[in-house]
């Protein structure tokens, strides 16, 4: 039994904050490459207590997790309980792991996360999930845990590597499309995808994601369900292909347009407006679809151990009538099957 | 950052219910020694998913947890999440495991408690509070999950042996205490200890400690803090010389009313009162708190390592002025220890 709990204060701003900003009793939690870079090395070295970890889907595995457990809690040793902050300085994987750790250390402690990148920035480090895998099955165990603060810092997001800025794409292009208005106007101007073009929107964006996220925080409404357009299918490329997750969700999201479009949900004119669009011309065309969806195998096997199928293997899809206007349709196993297939012929 | 939740919806019972009544996603968890009793062997068998547990501290263990979670898992698959119950039968720390395995299964999952000790049935069973131990030290981990509901069985609770009668006794003075009024008038036709004279209090207890916890679910204000009357000298004993918990706490609460009256905090009409009363002429005496304080070594480096003390070394230590009266002033390590030793002379 859970009830909501308030959204996180975000702060924008160029630069890390001085480490004494979160009290005496912060522990930082990061990932270990930010100690070779000229940009955090001394910041972090201003940290009292400090973990290091390295990022990647073995960090959340619950195998591992009692050792950093007790690592963490040896930092925490002496410290107020009350004013014990973990400061949480990486990309989703540390994300939700820290997360994780914050809920239930003595039952709760202060969390901050500064997200380093943009997939993160934009989606992961807002709306309170955290997670650890078990067996491999991702995010088996986890809480509902916002952030206390989130800091945006464009120094840091900015440092990102071209291949980390195009992954956070899929994510950019869903949530413009879930919001519509203003921000999917904003998306029409973008002439390349750039870190200057995703900090100037990032505020909408974040924005627009709890929009939905406030609505139904625990996700028991179905009205959350929403931030799951692009990626049923998505999931499918994700762990078959080991395609990155930012990509994967790019290419379920363009599959989702197609499906809302031959379904008839989405009218002709739209479909257009969307794939001339300034956002919606770096969704991948008809063709790259057709190339990836034939590399999947036994689709139907991967889609009835998704833990979102209801009982009736019935799938709550996310289609698109147009900007701003997703909707959920009840859809059989069958039926996507069938859609993946008509798309890769 | 944690917001609170509605209190546990509560239901007493002479029997158990069946076990259909929570549905066709319940796993049951249970304490293994229900295997061996008439009352609930069948009962068991007719739970299509459960998973049978050890009773005791080592359930607790995070070292064990990834083993634990793996096998409830495997029991939840194919299960609708937001449909899942766990219902939880067994004492205060199959309580706590469980509670915190309904905590983080898939982010969260309905959770139904029957307590089967008066320990549980009285005290941590409410409240909401989970957890589990890390490197020996209890509780370091956890969450704040009121069950969604508590089933409160008289047959289960009826066959518990004598010893786990009288544990559960501190808890109970404790809470009578805390409550004054009603709760501590009927405590005065106390004739002798029993489970009869439980039954008959338990709705009452319960809903005292509900009033406390409802004003301060998350322990952030202090309020829930006077919970902890009779604990801080109790945990001593507890953890020095393996007494139950209960037997700790009611030699702690004795502890405390000795020194409210020696602080001028109680006067003594109030204090002959409930020397004198049915309740109180059950707690220990003058005598045997001097007894067992004398075995008690190295009370300071005990007392440093308790969670519960501030910074300054000061311990917010819980007085009783009178029946429902408690009042919490801050003491330092010294004056406690100066007190202890007064009192074992």
């Amino acid at each position: 039994m859970q009830a909501s709990r308030p959204a996180s204060k975000l702060k924008f701003k160029n630069d890390l904050p001085k480490s004494t900003v979160f009290g005496d009793s912060a522990i930082l939690i990061y990932d270990g490459i930010f100690d070779r870079q000229v940009l955090t090395k001394k910041w972090i070295q201003t940290f009292e207590r400090k973990y290091s970890v390295r990022s990647g889907e073995k960090l959340k595995n619950i195998d591992t997790f009692p050792k950093h457990i007790k690592s963490i809690l040896k930092l925490a040793q002496g410290l107020p309980t009350q004013e014990i902050t973990l400061v949480v300085l990486g990309g989703g994987s540390v994300g939700d792991f820290a997360g994780f750790v914050a809920s239930i250390l003595k039952r709760g402690v202060r969390l901050v996360q500064i997200p380093s990148t943009w997939l993160a920035a934009v989606d992961s480090a807002h709306g309170g999930k955290t997670g650890l895998n078990v067996s491999k099955i991702k995010n088996q165990i986890g809480t509902f845990y916002p952030a206390d603060e989130i800091y945006l810092i464009k120094s840091i997001l900015k440092t990102q590597p071209e291949a980390r800025v195009v992954e956070a794409f899929g994510e950019i292009i869903k949530i413009s499309l879930l919001e519509g208005q203003g921000l999917w106007r904003e998306g029409q101007k973008l002439k390349s995808i750039s870190s200057d073009y995703y900090w100037k929107l990032l505020p909408q964006m974040i924005e627009a994601k709890y929009r939905i996220v406030q609505r139904d925080p625990q996700e028991r409404l179905g009205i959350r369900h929403l931030l799951n357009l692009g990626h049923t299918v998505g999931h499918v490329w994700e762990s078959q292909l080991k395609i990155p997750h930012g990509l994967a969700v790019l290419l379920g999201v363009a599959f989702a347009v197609e499906w809302s479009f031959a379904r008839g949900l989405m009218n002709s004119k739209i479909y257009y407006e969307i794939r001339l669009s300034g956002m919606g011309s770096y969704l991948p065309d008809r063709f790259e679809l057709k190339k990836l969806l034939r590399k999947i195998k036994q689709p139907q096997k991967f889609l009835l151990q998704d833990k979102k199928i209801s009982t009736n293997r019935k799938i709550r899809y996310v289609f698109v009538k147009s900007p701003g206007r997703p909707v959920i349709e009840s859809v059989s196993v069958q039926e996507l099957i069938a859609e993946m297939a008509r798309q890769a012929q």
